[in-house]
């Protein structure tokens, strides 16, 4: 069967007052501010005020190793979610944003999938409330008063050469990678190379899901460091005066925004910040009110369980306090099949017809990523499900492989049809992570932030990654001792690597082992609050392709849109 | 006396609920998409909806020649809007929504001051409904596609060196007026120099404020030329394939945005163009809702007659088919005094004290400015009336002297004190008001379309800046062969030339004559729907003082911000 196009599927529901969205959860009228009839913000007020209701079971969804096309986390997420209520669980989703300007590069839109999709999508998928747009204005406002600094005299005696506070802007645009400012006469600023990130990049992204609240917001705008002086002292917000007028920006933007699934269940959608520089999840304030809103917390993970759940675990929760339940890892037959190395799948390029033949022997051969990327959740403690995104194409036998190799390990695999049957499609998988979450949970972090900067990175490594050990250039080696002389060593790490392969290597499928993670550079978002090394090349600016959905994207005679996915 | 700060005096007022605002322009509740309880967006639909409702009488607020602080237009309209009420009359305000990059440089906010504000103005001056950020997106989407278009081949052969489309930011940030992008690698685009505006002097923004409806926003969208191909034609954001998504991008940003005075008069705000490069004005879709809610539609045009009310005249009433009945004329006894010649008022600087003694024989000589916007505005056939906006400064014998000038010309002159005494400081203004709009009107255009430029250029400067001629560069001269030549001949023009003179001069004061204006160059607005010759030099990107609004903008200790002005 063919499903209608997700804008129509979409469409066709009409969603319910979110006012009425929000008393399901036991949120008050006067914690919302409605933006129409279907948006809301949740005021910050809702954490104190839903102190005494009992906690949700936490539940995160994570993935294999994805291929470019990515794996349906959202899609399983949001099903899973809807399922929820058809084994009469009470459940709350809490979930990124998507990015504006991927909407009109290839993807046209991010708001899961057919019959398990976030609604209204169009909202989602534009502006929404504005909060992306806020990000922007924050960070291109300290931007303007570090160029200010420079231009009026430079007293902090800031290093031209060592100023790591680029622009960003929610849009696709390879040009503004690199470019040069303050061109021009002496009026028009002091000249130097930066360049534009996108806004979900942002440090002020990553900073804005990892708060706790409006003053540990000022306080962690306040600690950004914006680049160094020339005998190497960093440099920040605070020092610039800068923070207190981007928390202004961010008042808005702090609170999370509440929408609803294709079948009205709750979902919080907060921050979108990048998964390789960054998290790679929602954010922690959406997350401390939805764990009071209902009976389960469904969140998601960006990437590979290597990557945002591993995030999840060791920076998002360690910043919440909140102990997760169980874990979704989900995967695709076309994915596993990737991972035996037998084919191969190009992001914009049709996929390999033989991909679709019944091929069980590649699936248990592919499969070695799922065991490792079960056992990177279970190394935390957490109950993992495996949840199988089935395709049409999938063949039984096929899904059988999954089932077993899951089962060995111990561990429950549902196959998943949400996305042609709406929750309906997941309530298998609902039932076995109703039954995980019932299972003593021992969460553990991987690492204490008292190790030293260089033991996180190898402890990720080697545990997570399955490397042999770690590799760093002169200049890594120096920025980590320049980070820990300067107190930045205490800070969690987000390794920043492909999220092609467990290992650093987009091309080593499947589960590597004996592998050297070699670290190029490392980096600091300390407002937000962790250190990033830098393994290969990580793109912080997409372009556009030759036909991009903008070209698509428009109103129909009806004055309907129509273009977005 | 001292008045408490604006922000103080904006908050001890609560704001009706905007529905209730709405209820009493006779707008129905379907009508409005709220954003918390008190701002909401007005959708399209009143316009039909309203269709047979009885027009207001509508009344532009404009101004002599400003000095650099500016006379108080904004005060005096929305002090004239709450005075109707003291009169037992029905106003409504349409007006444009502060930038939100000045907010944070020298201004601190811009939503009246003291007793006639706009509230929230917290909401006013940071993002409203995030309308700028919109505007903001949809133009820098175009740039990103001029420059995807240049790295995948060129097809259009644009010229590199004829690229007329910049990006936008609301931000001051000198370093971004001009730079060079595309640098990098090959996959980084095309290296070119080029640079960014702020938002408000976005052509997008301009043209969001003269559309009259969500086709023809579509259709100007695809006129906007971004550059030239090497043989000299217009490259349309249409043969981008980018106006579509433009429209999609700015859909809820076309709907005006419901917000009230201290008083509770409604007030309908909506985009920000530039006075200079633009014309200055709040849109024309704001106002042909506004004009069927109430029995008097009051508006603002920015800087002097000569600017914005001649834009008001000539290119949105054009644009709108609506028919003004009256302007009033601001004035203060400082810009008077200031326009005799012997004062010098610079931004950021204190007054010079001498321009607080009695000195009514220097406001007579400056009133020649008075007498030649009074004038201006007559020229199009409207009855002015004169506000004096008045500061504790004034001596009654000052007052006196604008009275009499006004009054040899047959027009009221009415001393306001709404600054300090909200609507009813504007009582007598009200009055005067009212009996001009009772006047019969003649409106005429002070030119044709189908004037060639040059002609329409000249009628302007001519008749209204009092020049004896007009001089070209060359380079203007071709530029208005080539529009002319490219079919653009018949739009409207919007000379941008300093504010600070009815010349094109900032230090000719008074009402100088016998001058030359000089054109420059000569650019188009062909999405928005004008040509706009360019007089001296014209800042479209603001920068930052040393210590500007965003180093004291902030949170107080009770999470109240603090700042804004």
């Amino acid at each position: 069967m063919t499903l209608p196009p997700d804008l129509d599927i979409a469409r066709s529901v009409t969603p319910k007052p979110v006012r009425d969205i929000a008393a399901g959860m036991g949120l008050d009228a006067d914690l919302l501010r409605p933006y129409g009839d279907d948006v809301a913000k949740i005021d910050l007020a809702a954490i104190d005020r839903l102190a005494d209701r009992p906690k949700a079971k936490y539940v995160v969804v994570t993935a294999i190793t994805p291929t470019p096309l990515g794996e349906g986390k959202t899609t399983t997420a949001v099903g899973l979610g809807q399922a929820m209520a058809h084994i009469g669980k009470q459940a709350t989703l809490s979930l990124r944003q998507p990015s504006m300007g991927p909407t009109f590069g290839i993807k046209g839109g991010a708001a899961g999938g057919g019959y398990s999709q976030v609604i209204p999508m169009e909202l989602l998928n534009l502006h929404l409330t504005g909060d992306f747009h806020a990000v922007t204005a924050a960070h291109n406002l300290l931007a303007a008063m570090v160029d200010n600094h420079l231009h009026h005299g430079n007293e902090l005696d800031l290093a031209i050469d060592d100023i790591t506070w680029r622009r960003v802007l929610d849009v696709n645009d390879r040009a503004l990678r690199n470019i040069v400012v303050g061109l021009g006469g002496k009026i028009d600023g002091v000249p130097r190379q930066t360049g534009f990130d996108i806004t979900a990049a942002s440090e002020v992204m990553a900073l804005l899901a990892l708060t706790t609240s409006a003053a540990d917001l000022r306080e962690r705008l306040g600690r950004i460091v914006v680049g160094y002086t020339r005998s190497g002292e960093p440099v920040t917000a605070d020092q610039l005066q800068a923070a207190g007028s981007m928390a202004v920006i961010l008042r808005d933007a702090l609170s999370p925004n509440l929408l609803q699934t294709l079948e009205h269940t709750p979902v919080i959608v907060h921050t979108g910040p990048f998964g390789n520089i960054a998290t790679g999840n929602s954010s922690v304030i959406g997350d401390l009110i939805g764990i009071r809103t209902g009976e389960y917390l469904i969140t998601e993970a960006g990437f590979g369980a290597d990557m945002g759940a591993e995030r999840f675990f060791n920076i998002k929760c360690r910043t919440s306090g909140l102990v997760p339940d169980a874990a979704v890892v989900v995967a695709t037959i076309r994915a596993l099949k990737a991972h035996s190395g037998n084919y191969r799948i190009v992001a914009g390029k049709p996929l390999p017809d033989d991909l679709f033949a019944e091929r069980p022997d590649d699936v248990e051969a592919g499969a070695a990523n799922l065991r490792k990327q079960i056992e990177n959740v279970q190394a935390h403690g957490i109950t993992p499900v495996v949840a199988i995104n089935a395709f049409p194409t999938d063949h039984p036998s096929e899904h059988e492989v999954v089932r077993r190799i899951a089962e060995s390990m111990g561990v429950r695999a549902e196959v998943c049809t949400n996305v042609v049957d709406g929750g309906a499609g997941a309530k298998a998988l609902a039932g076995a992570v109703v039954e995980a979450c019932d299972e003593p949970s021992e969460f553990r972090f991987l690492y204490d932030t008292a190790d030293s900067l260089k033991t996180k990175i190898e402890k990720v490594a080697t545990r997570i990654y399955g490397a042999e050990r770690v590799e760093y250039t002169g200049p890594a080696s120096r920025q980590i001792a320049s980070y820990e002389a300067n107190g930045f060593g205490d800070l969690p790490v987000c390794i920043a690597k492909t999220h092609l392969s467990i290992s650093g290597d987009p091309s080593l499928k499947g589960a590597p082992t004996g592998h050297t993670l070699q670290v190029r550079e490392v980096r600091a978002s300390v407002g937000a609050g962790f250190v990033y090394p830098i393994c290969g090349t990580m793109s912080t600016m997409p372009g556009l392709s030759k036909q991009p959905a903008a070209t698509r994207i428009g109103f129909d005679d009806d004055g309907r849109i129509v273009g977005l996915s």
